[in-house]
This record gives C-alpha cells, structure tokens and sequence, in this order.
C-alpha cells in the first residue's frame, strides 16, 4: 500500500511479529472487540493454536498467516516440529489457507529448519496477502452497484492488509453497506461496523434474519462476501448464512460475489460437498442451553455465485 | 381443552386477570425468561402499555388478550376511556389483534361503560383465542411432514392457549423442531426452548442464519410460522425472518405454513404493503450502536405461503 493511503485511515493491525527470528507474536485479541483494544503475545505454538481455535484471530487468511508465524516458534524445537506444525494446521477445520500457510513453511524448512526461515516465509505469506488485498480491491469496485449487504468480517481484521471483501468496499465507497450481524459470534456486529467506522465508511448494522426484507424492500444493489475456501468447482465454503444470502440475491436478481485471494482455492477438491465444515460448541448461540445446532460455515454452489474476485482479477461463472 | 389433557403437561400461564372487576392484571414478564420466572401485577392502564411495548406481554394473539384485559383497567375512569383505548391500541403498530380486541371490548361497553362488562368481554377474547388454538393444533397436524423449522415464540407464551404454530407442533410431535433463535430479541432461543422442553418436544436451537444451510441438507421437511398480521389477499406480516424462509422454503421445494387464528386476518387491507412495520430501537441488536436498521416484522406474499392453518381450518391459496 502506498503511504499515501496508510496516512489517510488509522492504522488496524490485527496481527505483528515483533523482532526477530527470537521475537514474538503480537496479536489484537478480536474476541474483546469493540469493548476493548488488547493485545496478546504469542510466545509458544499452544498459544497460537488457543488463538485460532478461541477466535482471538480470525479469518480465512489471517489464521493463514497466524499459524505461519506460528511455524517460526515451532522451528525452535525442531524435535517437535512436525507435531506442532499438524497442531497449527488443525486448529480449524474449514479455512483452507490455514494448512497451505502451514505447508507453505514447512517446505521451506526441509530438513534444517531453522526460525530464520520460517520467519522469512511467514513474512512473505504476510505481505502477499497485503498486496492480493490490494489487488482484489481494485479488482471488485467496478461490480459495486448500489448499497451493499456483506456478512461477517472481512477487512483489515481478517486479512493481512485491508481485506477482502471490505477491500472492494473501501475501493469502491458505496453509498451504503448492510452489515450482517454474523450470528452468532456478530463479527459484523462487533468487528466490521468498528472497522467501517474508522475508514469513514456508512455502514448499516442489521440482523441476519432481515437480509431478504431488505432485499425486498429494493435497498440492496449486490452482495459482497468472503470465502473460508474455495472448490476446485467454485462452490464456496463462508460463514454460516452466505448460502442464504446467496439463495436469496438470486430470486431477487442481485448479484452474489465472493472476494478471496486464491489462496483460499482448493484445486484438490472437485466440489463443496467435501469440505469439511466447523461444528462450533451450542454455548456460542445461547449460553444456557447445549441443545443447538452451531455450524460455523455453509457452502454455496457455485451457480449461485456472480463472480469470485481474486487478485488475479475477477472469475465470470463458469469457475475455472 | 379439555382437563386431562391440560394436566398432562406443565402449566405455563403467561396472563390471568386476578379477581372480579376490580381485580388486576397479572403476567409473567416474558424479557427475563427462561432464567427468571417473574409475575407481574399491572393495575393501570398505563402499567399495560409499558409491558406490551416492553415485550413483557408479546405475541400477536396475547397482546390483543392483554389490551383486551386493560380495558377493565380503562373502564374504571370513564372520563379517560377513549384516550386510554386508544393508548392501548396503538401501543405496537403490527399485530392486528391489539386494535381489533380493544375496538370489540369498547364496542361492547357502549355508552355506559362498566369494568364488569369489559371483563365479561376480555374473558370472551381469552376463552375464544384459547379455543382458535386447539383447533389450529388439529387443523394443521396432518399437514406436518419430517422436521418443522418455525421461528419466534408461538405458543402458550404468545396466545390465550396452546398457541398457533406451536400448536400444531404440539400436536403433530414431529421427531425434531428446529426452532430459529429469532434476532434480536431471541424469542426462539430463550422462550421455544423453554417451552418447547416443557412440553416434551425435541427441539433444537440454530442461527436464523442457518436455516437455508439446514433445508440444503435435506434436513427440514416444513416451515410453520406464526402471524401478526394477514391482508385480505394473504400476504403474512411476522416476525422479521420470516420472508426469508418462505423464499428459502419455496427455493427448496418446502411447504410453508402460517398458522394464525381468523382474528389476525385484518379485512380491510388489500395487501401486505400496507401492514405497518414496526421498527424498533438499533440497542436490541447491539447496545453499543445507534447504526442499526430494525424492523421487527417482515411481509411475506401470498404466492411464497402453501396454507393458512386457522380455527376454521386450512385455507389453500388463493387466500380469501
């Protein structure tokens, strides 16, 4: 990003390694947001697997880059590498670049690992998400039309750089966005109405249950969301609720898109069907009841999808 | 109904007028469940407009039984009882029920108005809303068919007796209710629930959000809904969510049924377009934002609706 453009908005930084190969990981731990900006020192690999699998960071590249960092406190003790790289690797299921970031790493290290390298490799992971950001920005603000409707959180918080589907957003300014409540840990709620705020964009909380009323009512020009992962067929795996939102923008005739870096793809998968979806504790929705059904993501055939915007430019349907 | 079977499951009584005519208005507060059973005792007029705003009273059918019972309230100062009436029924914009049951107890008072025979009246609604209920439960049993997903809160908790949508859950006792946690103000996750238990039924908690994800999977074999509020063409006014799953229940070849007692059927109206929404404060979805947009109901049309299960029985589209 130019520094031009830094300056112009207040820095979010969801994730940073802090000195060297012996440094640490820093974190913004999401799950305290908007109440309050604290951040954690990861220092060993349980407290980076604890962090992803708690939410403390979040989003499909950014616990890519997380569990890459996280590689450079696994190098330290090559005994336990690959136990810890698999740990890493695990920690969610759905996110696909989670693993890549992982493998990614762990290539590079061969058989003489050692922090240095890891650290180099994560921070190219980083910086690569931060410039896919920024080409997937520029390659989505062209398909905004009117007010936008988007789900969970896919900005600054989520990603590398200034996200995805927000990246388009903050491309393209639009002159409203709905943002979804994201039930039921409301990263919309929580996180991209507070990120939106600080990039002066309008933005429009509103519950889940109310996307097709608005809809409806003719106040949503296209729907912009993000992507957990991507099959080799385009059917896409996102945050529970994207498959509604797209089942709904289809009989309304609005255009669907996902915005991802193709990090995100799974050429090993031939479709959604395979991809494994993340069953999170009932507790999440309604603490006094264990009688709930907490899928964390669904999948979206690809029919129903617009157009998935990558850094590499934007994938008419059918997905290649 | 009849003594056995109401012994046959716990009481759950969320109204009773204590006492004759001067007697007083008692309720279970509805926001504090299911961790607090508190009952309330409202003795002006004044008292009930607060707890049906509040939603301590809620539901389309009780709140018309509640305002029904605050016109005894409203009959004992004459010389307010127009400006009461109307206080009474304009206290939520949507639910037909709560004009149409103060308009009945002002008619019956005439020109010589008693508390005696508003009494007499608001005993009238409760008793024959009681009655709307068990027909419905058998009207609509024979049309469940696998699970029911259905939303909100129907049942002894928002009528005079066993509910409507509720009702015919009761009834039919499908092997699961999926029953939708209903943002914002959660009156699946914290009354459905609860009640649901009460009664012996299966139910299981989701995300609204999760509903499309559920019928993708094959997983539910018919939506059932409440309403507040029916036009004379059939559109459907409920709670906000509810459009949403028509469209998804249509787009996945699911019948969706409205169950709702005759009196929600407001004749006068041509069409759902001109139900009044109420939209409530941005806080019920996130108290740290005044940026929300929340409407509290949604209109579904007719043509996305597979039957209206009343007290005279199913009506098949076209509505009349």
């Amino acid at each position: 990003m130019p520094a031009s453009r830094r300056r112009a908005r207040p820095r979010i930084e969801p994730i940073r390694w802090i000195g060297g190969p012996d440094g640490y990981l820093r974190i913004l731990d999401q799950t305290l947001l908007p109440h309050r900006v604290r951040r954690l020192a990861l220092r060993r690999v349980d407290q980076v697997v604890e962090a992803i699998r708690a939410l403390r960071v979040r989003g499909a590249p950014l616990i890519g880059i997380a569990a890459a960092y996280g590689m450079v406190l696994a190098a330290r003790r090559p005994a336990s590498l690959e136990a810890s790289a698999r740990r890493l690797a695990r920690a969610r299921p759905t996110a696909v670049n989670l693993a890549a970031a992982v493998r990614r790493v762990r290539r590079v290290l061969g058989r003489r690992p050692t922090p240095a390298r890891a650290l180099a490799e994560a921070r190219a992971i980083h910086r690569e998400d931060a410039e896919a950001c920024r080409r997937i920005g520029r390659a989505g603000a062209p398909l905004v039309r009117g007010n936008v409707l988007t789900i969970c959180n896919t900005g600054h918080l989520a990603t590398g750089g200034t996200g995805t589907a927000f990246a388009v957003l903050l491309r393209a300014r639009p002159r409203r966005i709905f943002v979804c409540e994201t039930r039921p840990l409301n990263q919309g709620a929580r996180l991209t109405l507070w990120e939106a705020r600080r990039c002066g964009l309008r933005a429009t909380l509103v519950c889940d249950s109310a996307a097709g009323a608005l809809m409806q009512r003719g106040l949503v020009g296209c729907v912009v969301t993000g992507a957990d992962r991507i099959a080799a067929n385009g059917d896409t795996a996102n945050k529970i609720g994207t498959y509604a939102l797209a089942v709904l923008a289809r009989a309304h005739g609005i255009p669907f898109y996902v915005a991802a870096p193709s990090s995100t793809i799974d050429r090993r998968l031939r479709s959604g069907r395979r991809i494994p979806i993340e069953v999170r504790s009932p507790r999440e929705i309604a603490p006094w009841t264990d009688r709930a059904l907490n899928p964390a993501f669904d999948v979206t055939p690809a029919r129903l999808i617009d157009g998935w915007i990558t850094e590499a430019g934007t994938v008419r349907p059918p997905f290649r």
